[in-house]
């Protein structure tokens, strides 16, 4: 096969040409890398409930034409100039969360919230300013500095990071957000202590995560809160020991007086996972005076707000958040990435569906339904 | 003098009989400590805006009629059986946050609340459930564990500490709330580090003590926020690096806005010390994006709530907030002590109006003042 270094590949990807519509299989140019840019052939991706928000509308700041997909692994096709920390062959998963280790943030020690290309990278652009792919005659936008719904792409080198080759990239897809998200909110952001109670509210592929952070932690009571009861199965099979249904309280019962129940007072950590803000409240409410920490994971929608006492916090409680699990990317995924294949990290139970690329529409479909935890498409199928 | 241990003692109180009505100087009948209590003569005492709360009749959990006052030093009269924490003749400040060193909160490690005698205390009465005030012949509530508007008051062993005598008890005293509060949330709460740039919303007795923590921890800018201009003589005069007067700032500049500008993305972080609820949002948002941590320490109205968007907490942002500032009453206001002793920590200068009890009510009506910092009570005189 002829090179494709240095060329505009035409490849097949899956556009969102406007809000609220299907997305379009069909064929996309991708430019090649310029300097400091990593050309990436993507094996698999996660389709994930950011890129249905964004494709539905309500994402304020969404725009279009654009390529969605921010779960990907793949294969580094061709590098730009300068760029030295990964090369072509190297597995990869992309970064949305990226790491230039030079920024004010990367060097702080105290976030994974690089701000290098955080102005471009939220305009749907390459950090020059420019897109690298084009369909139909026009430039199509870049998202999450991923883009990961094309079997090529172009990213920044710090958003990207090479893995253990030895680890199946259908796998490894899926620590580009959610599972990483889950297990390093458990590990990192709230720095769970062995024995101590949590209880994680939504049981899909993040709460799931939180649970086997939580685990291996050694954390005490594991109690994972869902409305759909079929959940418990999951949840207990990840690691929860106790499951609590809210619509299936005793009348007058709330779920923040029934974990304050479980625990003698409150959870050590709560974690949301649903983006529903009633649910944030919740969770905070049920965290231990004096000392329990709750932690937001899930997005929720535009304009939402939370609301709380402010007595809640002056007693002790701590209300927090993180993106990408307070993980740094390119320092710490090969280590979630070993985590996996020494068994510590379970990620094939997480893939309930598979779809290829042509099918991408029905992934989104899927993902609605509530037995679904994760749909990974075969971009090369 | 004849000994009054274990007799009644017979002085003069300050009393609030009913909600918005102005307290009543005069007789009440002070019953000897029973085991596990200790009996104060009160020298001096403080006059916070928490009692002029509850007599506000704002505070639902007020109850009349009740002898107010937390901000209180004098000498230990008597103690009732057991007691050996504190003795006869040591001089003494005493704790609405009391320290039992046995409790679950206490044995955390995690926080300053102690559990023990919370719910007897806030119910107004002794931890068995009864009172030792009397007037008028019926039984007066105690307040917050302390009720420091009586010449004679009564309290457990564990709201009480034992200080350095050669410390003018009209300083102590107020060493039993404000400034101990501010001090301690920039000091244990915050743990301040150096170089860290700070912004504190309101410059009264609190916030100024947080501005003393924070310079006692080396921090950078400390911004005091003050809608009232007369404070940023006060700021400067405690250690503020800069000051802030938002109704005077250019139109379309919002606090945030400013203080965001001032600290190259945002303050490290940023106490409330006003008690409103807008504000606490405004701190909390103006904290850097990825680590600020927002404190609240002053208490708002009931019923009221704080709100923001979930996006300010994911993207790294902590809200937390503190009660006495994080401090351990009987471990560690010593050491405060010790502090103002060696001039680490000026208490004097807040000092604005001195009142005696039977002066009290104007004490409330200073405290209104923008120019009263601390109106403190000579109990005896």
């Amino acid at each position: 096969m002829a090179s494709t270094v240095g060329k505009t590949i035409t490849c097949k990807a899956a556009i969102a040409w406007g809000a609220g519509q299907d997305l379009s299989y069909e064929d996309v140019e991708v430019l090649p890398p310029r300097a400091g840019e990593v050309r990436i052939k993507i094996h698999y991706t996660g389709v994930c409930h950011t890129d249905a928000y964004t494709l539905s509308g309500k994402d304020p700041e969404g725009a279009f034409p654009v390529i969605l997909g921010h779960e990907g692994a793949g294969i580094v096709e061709s590098v730009g100039e300068g760029v030295t920390s990964v090369k072509p062959g190297d597995h990869v998963v992309a970064l949305y969360t990226p790491e230039c280790k030079e920024c004010k943030f990367c060097r702080s020690g105290k976030t994974n919230l690089c701000g290098k290309i955080r102005a471009t990278q939220g305009k749907g652009v390459m950090p020059d300013g420019t897109s690298r792919f084009r369909a139909r005659g026009q430039d199509i936008l870049h998202f999450m500095g991923t883009s990961t719904f094309s079997q090529y792409t172009v990213v920044s080198d710090i958003s990207v990071v090479a893995v253990q080759p030895e680890a199946p990239m259908d796998r490894t897809c899926l620590l580009g957000c959610g599972i990483t998200t889950g297990y390093g909110a458990a590990r990192i952001t709230a720095a769970v202590e062995e024995g101590s109670n949590i209880a994680v509210f939504g049981a899909g592929c993040v709460g799931l995560s939180v649970v086997q952070g939580a685990v291996s932690q050694k954390a005490g009571k594991i109690i994972v809160v869902d409305v759909n009861p079929t959940k418990e199965e999951w949840a207990r099979k990840f690691g929860a020991t106790d499951f609590v249904n809210p619509t299936k309280l005793p009348k007058g019962q709330t779920v923040v007086d029934k974990l304050v129940e479980m625990t003698d007072g409150g959870c050590d950590y709560t974690f949301d996972c649903t983006g529903n803000v009633d649910v944030m409240r919740a969770a905070l409410e049920a965290c231990h005076k004096g000392w329990g920490q709750s932690i937001i994971i899930g997005v929720a929608a535009a304009g939402q707000e939370i609301a709380t006492r402010p007595f809640q916090l002056v007693t002790g409680r701590v209300w927090k958040g993180c993106a990408f699990g307070g993980v740094k990317g390119r320092s710490q995924l090969p280590g979630l990435v070993g985590d996996y294949l020494d068994g510590r990290l379970k990620v094939d139970e997480f893939i309930t569906h598979r779809k290829t690329l042509p099918e991408i529409n029905s992934a989104f479909e899927v993902m609605k339904q509530g037995d679904c935890i994760r749909a990974v498409v075969d971009m090369l199928e």
